[in-house]
């Protein structure tokens, strides 16, 4: 049977009470001091930076980590993403849930088998390995630009598991790219929990079964593009993410974010219709000061045909969108 | 804030009616079937079976899944147990959590670039894709087990992501596997989850945060060894796995395990000592018999030295022990 009498009530955390009272994760430093390297040399080099988060967060239910809940998302849009904005000649801070996909290996993979089945061994006596004829000309174009951009120092990955890894990691990228100025791309497409359970409510071991139910009472996350806007990264162009499965919210939840935290765009996905079809929601021209609280909204949906052309990646438009509104973010560049 | 209203009191689910009221997952029809054709083959040829199920399971909270409860497993004690199997000459079913690990690819994925930072261009006019030396002499060990592999046809892959889509897939197998009798080996190190929310219970969308708190309520799932041992395979050797992560439980745990279900042998793991220790606790010979109530257990500890052997893999020994023990079992093979 399950029992209230140990829950205690839900707290409300702001960012501030967030960092205050949760850990941060071991690796923070040195990920930071990476960061911190990299964008200087980004600077140093005239490069744009985009910061591409990508994959969900899992929060852990047990200090000892065996149960989590997790968010639904391979990373496929961020991964994808990555390397448009790589392509486009930004250098690309990858932060990524350990494990979903990456920019150029994603192409292998995810598949039942994502390496061997490329293979063969071409002469049993001399045992050369061979990648197969057929796989050679797209594998020939993936190396090549991947090789490219470890030449270049083009791409720094970070990763992260649960949403204190994140939240934590977000703070301090957000941080470093300070310096960048309108230069400074933020494209958040990782799925990050809305909730999750303080370090001071987590049970030590593994949840015991005997009890017949499970009962889980979670405290909400902060919103963290409240000061990521307001503190961290006044000039950066912010791109957050919408995902919904009720296509009807999109919009209104896309406007209310934008209300909410006076960023530059929403990227509106459903589900279902997320290959395909996307939405950008921003502040009317005119009204792009971050500080107005009564802005008008404008949408623009972006759709591809994929039966007509299978091969295309709607990220290479959505992408192909944005660098033009960074641009004009850059060009209008006045500071407050 | 949290409200108890609409949360309808936690049922006791049997297997009975666990699949009376649970949607089957529509590729179970098409799986059992290769399950069949697979398991005739082996019979034919006079080969031991053994099913390996691997990964954690999850379970949706929503009907257009965003979220889902998980537990933590990324396969390795499954698909390297899968290899060892496969070594001693058994025919190996690997039911595995979709993208979890895999016999042989497992070394290569999961790494930060599994694929491409082993490759070279060797020739920039030729475009040769090479392998890099160094990484050629285990590559070519791998790569010739796989082919042999699937030369013979000796391994069979099958998925699952929830919890439903494997105790449907469990039942599917295990029945297909009846007609092994003796020869069916059991494995079930896969990570179940114990709780789920019965279809009935899940909400059609995605959850929405604005209630500051989030409450969620799981029933039990059915203890799916109890049916699997007394009426599915009532001739098969069964190996069940317990993690914990109080290593005090480890023994207690298994052997109510065993008093319950009336299988084989539990394997008991820490889960920080679960490279290099484990535990089989099995009923002590002369009580060997499924249906004695008051049965004597024994327990014998495995443990290797990774210090002074890096390379080696528990899963070694561990198969090294089932398939002694599996032998046995054949031999004494009295029919209930």
């Amino acid at each position: 049977m399950a029992t209230d009498a140990d829950a205690s009530s839900p707290q409300v955390f702001s960012a501030e009470s967030y960092f205050a009272t949760q850990p941060p994760p071991p690796t923070l430093e040195s990920d930071t001091a990476r960061v911190r390297e990299f964008v200087q040399r980004q600077v140093h080099a005239g490069s744009k930076v985009v910061l591409v988060t990508s994959g969900g967060t899992t929060v852990p239910l047990e200090l000892n980590v065996v149960r989590f809940l997790d968010n639904f998302s391979a990373g496929t849009r961020g991964a994808t993403s990555a390397e448009y904005f790589l392509k486009a000649g930004y250098a690309v801070i990858f932060m990524h849930r350990q494990f979903s996909l990456q920019p150029f290996s994603r192409h292998y993979s995810h598949s039942t088998h994502p390496f061997l089945d490329f293979l063969d061994i071409e002469d049993a006596s001399s045992a050369e390995i061979a990648v197969r004829p057929g796989e050679r000309p797209q594998l020939l174009r993936v190396l090549a630009a991947y090789k490219e951009v470890q030449r270049a120092g083009k791409l720094l990955t970070l990763t992260f598991v649960t949403v204190n890894d994140y939240l934590w990691l977000l703070r301090a990228v957000s941080q470093e790219m300070g310096v960048l100025g309108r230069s400074g791309l933020y494209y958040l497409a990782a799925a990050v929990s809305d909730f999750f359970l303080p370090r001071q409510k987590m049970s030590e071991h593994k949840i015991q079964s005997g009890k017949g139910s499970l009962h889980i009472e979670m405290d909400q996350v902060p919103k963290i593009l409240k000061p990521l806007v307001a503190e961290w990264t006044r000039e950066g162009f912010i791109v957050s993410f919408k995902l919904e499965t009720d296509e009807r919210l999109l919009v209104p939840k896309a406007r209310q974010a934008l209300a909410r935290y006076g960023h530059q765009v929403v990227v509106g996905n459903d589900l279902h219709r997320r290959k395909f079809e996307v939405v950008f929601v921003s502040p009317k021209p005119g009204s792009a000061s971050r500080d107005e609280v009564d802005r008008d909204y404008e949408e623009s949906w972006l759709r591809i045909d994929l039966e007509k052309d299978p091969q295309k990646e709607i990220e290479d438009d959505i992408v192909g969108e944005l660098l033009q509104r960074h641009e004009r973010w850059i060009q209008s560049g006045v500071t407050r």
